[in-house]
């Protein structure tokens, strides 16, 4: 959605509020009005080196980018949310073991460093369960009283609404990536065997190629890739050489979607929720038709095969993450 | 514990509850006072042959024997609690597709014959889900806000309390036993392949015995079977077996536990509950020592491997199903 400069009045200044998606290789960064419409948007690549305070500081440069498309102040907003990798302390906006993170090993105060640098309150959440409460809020989860959110994209993460509100258990609920799909399966990038990410994570669907091609197999994925100038095989290429039919992708998707389809249908068979939303890098891009071959992957392993649950692909796209987090600086949220 | 029929006062009868389990082998009664102390219990076998009619009648008849165990008539009780198998509508005391019960492959009012029947209010609940919250009000889970109740017997069942509240999803949650473990693997009790319970049910265990036995396999396990006048390898007689190492009821329960460990661990890393209760026939039977083989096995499948959660028997034992069931006769519930 294009910026919209024209729409600052000192009404949406006061009420407007900016969201940060935090990701491995991109930080999205929005803000939107008291209907979290989008006014402005910016987006820029993730330090892959130095520290957090480095990852902070490009934090405050893709957030005030935002404000400047939406024609905004950072200090007018009524506040700022971050959803970011690692385990989260939302009460103080701690940050520790975001290992996808330049030298983010140890624990960082994110949401004090943002709130010092760009004078307004910032709150930081679990990067996952702020695209979940997204859908849920604003996207394909709005008609459902419970929901699983599955990001398929480099990892396979999940969030959970029970009942209306989040559930985060002790803090680290929502990890459907590592559900046990294969006992004594394939290794996980967690190092845990037979994982679903072991098979459905872009990276480990990645190392896998790599793999097959080092032991002679044949595909078009590495050309492609070279092609666009990329290092790594996108979400981009992947569907490229699904549309070739490339059989090497082809058997790693199939073996991915299977994977999927098992961790889920087990997931509703303990929760039993009404809906399951697929967003993600690759949940987004390969969008309806596999979101129905994942539906159709879990129906084998529903106890109550009767009534699966809606499964639906994140309607909030590339943004979903961004404007999630900006839910979290919402008034009347602590 | 013995029935107290001293105890009998107009304060007593006037508070005292019922509660039954139905069980697919046995139907537990007992009559409970106000702190749910056990007043009087009967044990009655389920019927093998006849229809839904023919079970409530035995329903009817083990409570009514818990009563005069207790010197109280079932019409004097507050109300009585039922944990039953199958799809309970809880609004209605319907009961649906109680497969493992003779001719209840449809819907029977179960509650409203029960009601007609004693001359007091029945409420009907699912069978594992009020076990789950006699854990919780009164057994090994009463210091946790969330938890897991794992019923490892004839088949594998589970229930959830999240935030203090039992989760029942659209009213199928639980379905623990019907987690994916192994993509392909064997072939489950429910037609499905490589669930917990194909690997950890009891039903299965035995199967896989029969079958292995069949190929040639060497074991005690059908000569204990035998001498015990049984005709099925009850919990006792895998216990026997496992105290005499017999190696193939030892191979088959490294299989169950295992299955049981990575089943009950994606569980975990998606809900990250506070502790996991282990209850059926098998799991009160093998007491502590294998709540701490399935600590073990869970282990290198915890996702946040650092903070397991708690391990803890069920502590009301074989009772605990009645006993759970008589909360739903408590005041104050609808």
């Amino acid at each position: 959605m294009p910026a919209v400069k024209t729409a600052f009045t000192p009404r949406t200044a006061g009420t407007a509020r900016g969201g940060i998606d935090l990701g491995g290789t991109k930080i999205e960064a929005v803000v939107v009005d008291a209907n979290s419409m989008v006014l402005g948007s910016a987006r820029r690549p993730t330090p892959t080196g130095g520290g957090p305070n480095d990852v902070a500081a490009e934090l405050v440069r893709a957030l005030t980018a935002a404000c400047a498309a939406a024609g905004l102040k950072p200090e007018a907003l009524s506040g700022v949310g971050v959803g970011s990798p690692g385990i989260v302390d939302a009460a103080t906006g701690a940050v520790s073991s975001a290992r996808n993170l330049p030298g983010w090993d140890g624990t960082f105060g994110l949401g004090s460093a943002l709130t010092a640098a760009l004078g307004t309150r910032v709150l930081v959440g679990n990067d996952v369960q702020v695209a979940t409460e997204g859908e849920f809020m604003l996207g394909s989860g709005k008609s459902y009283g419970s929901l699983l959110g599955v990001f398929w994209g480099t990892g396979v993460g999940g969030g959970l609404i029970l009942d209306g509100k989040p559930w985060v258990g002790r803090g680290g609920a929502g990890e459907i990536g590592h559900t046990v799909v294969k006992l004594g399966g394939r290794r996980c990038p967690c190092g845990r065997r037979g994982c679903v990410e072991a098979y459905a994570g872009r990276g480990a669907m990645e190392a896998r190629a790599r793999k097959r091609v080092k032991k002679g197999a044949k595909t078009d994925l590495f050309k492609l890739m070279e092609e666009k100038g990329h290092t790594r095989l996108t979400s981009a290429i992947w569907a490229r050489a699904l549309e070739r039919r490339d059989k090497l992708a082809n058997k790693i998707i199939d073996q991915a979607v299977a994977a999927l389809g098992a961790g889920i249908a087990s997931a509703v068979n303990l929760l039993d929720v009404e809906a399951v939303v697929i967003g993600g890098g690759l949940g987004v891009r390969f969008g309806e038709p596999f979101a129905m071959r994942i539906a159709a992957e879990m129906q084998p392993h529903l106890f109550n095969d009767t009534r699966p649950p809606a499964i639906r692909v994140a309607a909030l796209g590339d943004l979903g993450g961004a404007i999630g987090a900006a839910l979290l600086a919402q008034a009347g949220r602590s």
